[in-house]
């Protein structure tokens, strides 16, 4: 009858909340085997979508991919939730389009406990973490507010927004976490002992609205793809009904309104003095920025399939409640709209990131780790990104084996804890497409092809995961192959198909690949010349085509990578003194040795770090036979 | 598309909290087309249960059916979120029988938020009451947190736990109304400036358990009643599966480690102030109080359907949490439990009752109404009868009507607020059957005889409920009159019959309501007599039973209801000086003053106040012609 094991008397690790982070690096570090402790303030909470209802997006959408190829959670959480599915930018270059799905909140946080409390190796406990402890300089474990300590060999803090959380509306303001929940004010006070610099970051959410008392008519539908594709590789289907989003926008009389309330705003009167997030801004931000823009576009997206509520995305605010209210009703559709929940924004303490090493693990006390919104980030993936790899380099260490890293040119996820350790932050870190250098190599139609073969390797993409990727893989091939194979031949049919459509027609016969390179050609319009092809798994046809029409960039880029690695290879030791390397400013040194870059290459993304000083490192580097 | 009414701009109630006083009331008070304000800090938590998951029990389950004769909401809630179903006390008296139900604390939430938020002339907002705000000293509305002002005719406190509350386990304490959430403490101070005495009081739950580590074979399966028998007049079945119960004890072991941590306890070191709740102690308590019992009962409740904890009732403790594991795994059973959230105590202001009137409006400021544990009582029920209580006579004050009163004879629900406003209460006041004089006139089984066309006359009785009640009622009437005028020959047959059961044969031909009166004969055995009986409806043959069975004591209590009638029939004046009254005490001037009792029977159950003293007050009340 009894399925759980007992409590270990000491943790492999510790992590503390049990928000997007906390969750998929419970979950990945369990599941390695490692015994684990997820510390939540409140167990009906854990899984909560603090902010919008919803999961993916630009660049967003290609990390839950890569969550999901490694073998994490995310993906199938949102899959099990999601009540809305769509592929953004369909029109646009394969690398930027990204998959989207409005969420059920109920049911996420549903399907995220059970997964929690049905995993081996992961224990859960209500309660805040209070200290971490620490014995010659590394983690020892944790002291909780209720006294209780947890002895560990690793410690993740996933707080999200609970450090010192102060919650702001208009100018009256709050300690919390989250609205609702209890601020996390000693575990900041620890780490500043340990000797940590604080940050302090603020973000913000949205009003929430009585869906009875919103005008959709008014509106302009927006319905989901139909089928809806899951974001998980390892789904076909997803079990919710599927419902709409509604599009309206503010207007002139909702930014006078806006306007109007300049002058109570937490925001403009210096109240709040952490930096929000540049490209999430609030809608007070917005209006005061672009003055010229008549109008913001705001989705009123469904909290739920049975929420009362409604979630106009697009307007966070925290400006005085009498003025959010004027806002409200000045917008079309929402004339009547009733707010059930004010928005707010949060400020919360964070640890800026350049004090992480590239496994997220800190530079100053071994076995702590950080991940999530702690490390200045904002998003839900970039959350869950950071805590798989933090929970896998956790994993990695503990049992001995090598870091897990990968390179900017394999994952989002590399970009994103890249830039973090290297340049740090001043504002909410969010991920774009454009932050990726060879974003046409991260797609999210080949995550798996980057990173299963990865996941495998470290254990955490099971027997089915596998075969279903390798069936994929091979289909795939067969596919490719037949594309250099199959030649199509001028004849009169063929020559009348391409013509209709308006694609040149060869002088000889072909390639399917070389006919699929038009422009005006697509997959769809070639299984005309290789009725196989329709039958074939939309999923490896689309990845299919992105490979043979993009052949020639895809092969540009990997050789731009493959010039770069070599400085990606050359790893700095970690005691290197900069101040002996010779013809470093001093400015160089100083900045070196806070970042401790990992490699040469990550040496030269540090900002102030000039070709030149490069060239002394690796000088150096050979001085010391080591490269 | 829009079914909401736009938010007027005075509400006519404002209920703040929503938990049971408070969602019953909102529902109350909106039905009868008030327009109702409910506030509350969580919109999340609107239902929940804080503590443990079950509804009912003896008397408690008596105040449920009573509510729903009224029309009022709990017994439908929890027959939609009720897993087990069981009559208490079947083989005890027709009085004492009580309905009690286990409950999913999720799907709880879920029904209560769907039909606060689909519910007329009710709007849901959140955000913390701050202040009562009153012109000329009565109530004109309330400003909350965020600093919204709210005009109001009428406001309604259902704070619960939340005023002041301090959450403790061990020596460490914590602000909070309930753990995972804040505390109110503006809203304590207004009730200070407004003039109120403010008593402090104590309540605690008990640690959680993860089902999965509970050995369910070394404890006794207590399953529930098979067909589960609802709570509502209104329901014949329940929608969700049903499950069991397991019973464990604890022991001399456990009541080791318990007294091992008594230098540690809050309550024993001084540390919590308020008084706890003598019929619902912590284990520590019993365990100090009751030192000769070698074993308590522990009741491990299920959480819900699908929840993966367990509900140990019978163990809440505010014991350091190292106590609470040692305490937990000398338990059969439970060697292995794990905690997932530990137990605790929190103390709270209240409101002691005797500054209310018997309509629960607060003597010293109109308009100002206290239900539930604000009011000093302990419970679900407790709270969900106050609270409709109060909505109800809000609601006849404000449309102008008589106040809705009910006697001690009538209702539970009226022995509650009795005793409440008549003796205050210096620790958590809960409902036995023992506090009601005239408990066989307040069965469950004639709750809607009791109340329905009461609940009819308010309009809080829709047509539904009240054909279901007067087709029952039709029904009932013809049974009763069935016994009473079909006659039994003693044959053969019947002699033979009876002598099988031992029931004595009667010399001539009797009434069925004679032979049913014999102790060895029920109603299922009255049916071989007269086979038309087994065909009815069970509820109403268990009713016609009870009133045959029970018909000499029942005629003798209500003679004893006519004889102390003539003393609730005479109102005392709001504004008696008492100290004109000749021949009182000066104690009995004082008491009679504060609480100013709405009549000569209610005088008679202040304490203090003798029989002599009542005799003064009828002349007194004679002299001014009252009388």
């Amino acid at each position: 009858m009894q399925r759980k094991q007992p409590i270990p008397a000491e943790f492999d690790l510790i992590v503390v909340g049990a928000g997007h982070a906390g969750c998929e690096a419970a979950m990945a570090s369990a599941r390695l085997g490692l015994k684990t402790l997820l510390l939540t303030i409140n167990v009906d909470r854990i899984g909560h979508l603090s902010c919008n209802p919803a999961i993916g997006g630009l660049a967003k959408g290609h990390m839950v991919k890569e969550i999901d190829a490694l073998g994490g959670m995310m993906g199938l959480w949102a899959d099990a939730a999601g009540i809305q599915f769509r592929i953004l930018n369909t029109r646009k270059g394969p690398a930027v389009r990204s998959s989207r799905a409005q969420i059920d909140r109920a049911e996420y946080m549903r399907v995220v406990q059970r997964s929690v409390f049905s995993q081996e190796n992961l224990w859960v406990f209500q309660d805040m973490g209070a200290a971490v402890l620490t014995e010659n300089g590394a983690v020892s474990g944790l002291r909780t507010e209720l006294g209780e300590v947890f002895p560990a060999r690793a410690v993740l803090l996933t707080t999200g927004t609970f450090l010192r959380g102060l919650m702001h509306i208009g100018l009256e303001h709050f300690s919390g976490g989250r609205m609702g929940d209890p601020a996390a004010n000693s575990l900041s006070a620890s780490l500043r002992e340990l000797g940590f610099d604080l940050g302090r970051l603020k973000t913000g959410t949205t009003p929430r609205l009585l869906r009875d008392s919103i005008d959709f008519s008014a509106m302009q539908e927006q319905p989901g793809d139909d089928p809806p594709t899951p974001f998980s590789f390892r789904n076909r289907t997803v079990p919710l009904p599927q419902v709409s989003c509604w599009l309206t926008y503010t207007n002139e009389r909702a930014h006078e309104a806006i306007r109007s309330g300049f002058d109570r705003s937490p925001m403009f009167t210096g109240i709040i003095e952490g930096t929000g997030a540049r490209y999430c801004p609030s809608i007070e931000d917005k209006v005061a920025r672009f003055p010229e823009k008549d109008r913001h576009q705001i989705f009123v997206e469904p909290e739920g399939l049975h929420s009362p509520e409604m979630y106009p995305s697009g307007i966070p605010t925290s400006l005085p409640f009498d003025v959010q209210k004027k806002m409200i009703r000045a917008i079309r559709g929402l004339e009547n709209a009733q707010i059930v929940r004010p928005g707010y924004a949060i400020e919360y303490d964070f640890v800026p990131p350049t004090q992480l090493r590239p496994t997220l693990e800190t530079k100053a006390v071994p076995g702590l780790y950080c991940a999530g919104q702690i490390n200045g980030t904002s998003g839900y993936e970039e959350a869950a990104a950071q805590g798989l790899w933090a929970a896998l380099n956790a994993a990695c260490k503990l049992l001995g084996r090598e870091p897990f890293l990968l390179s900017r040119d394999q994952a989002y996820m590399a970009v994103l804890v890249d830039d973090l350790v290297t340049k740090g932050t001043e504002e909410p870190y969010r991920m774009f497409t454009s932050r990726a250098e060879h974003r046409l190599l991260l797609r999210e139609g080949n995550a798996d092809e980057r990173l299963t073969p990865v996941g495998r390797d470290l254990g955490l993409v099971d027997d089915d995961q596998w075969r279903l990727f390798t069936a994929k893989q091979e289909k795939l091939q067969a596919v490719l192959e037949a594309m250099h194979s199959i030649r199509i031949r001028p004849d009169a049919a063929t020559r009348e198909t391409l013509e209709s459509i308006g694609a040149s027609v060869p002088g000889k016969a072909v390639e399917l690949a070389s006919l699929l390179r038009q422009p005006q050609m697509d997959i769809d319009r070639l299984a005309v010349f290789c009725p196989e092809l329709a039958g074939l798994d939309r999923e490896v046809l689309c990845e299919a085509e992105v490979q043979v029409r993009y052949e020639g960039y895809l092969v540009k880029q990997e050789e731009l990578v493959a010039k770069f690695k070599s400085l990606e290879d050359k790893v700095l030791p970690e005691d290197l003194d900069y101040g002996s390397v010779s013809g470093l400013t001093r400015e160089v040194v100083e900045k070196l040795s806070r970042i401790q870059p990992r490699t040469l290459g990550q040496a030269g993304r540090i900002s102030g770090v000039t070709p030149a000083a490069l060239a002394c490192l690796e000088i150096h580097l050979k001085k010391l036979g080591l490269s």
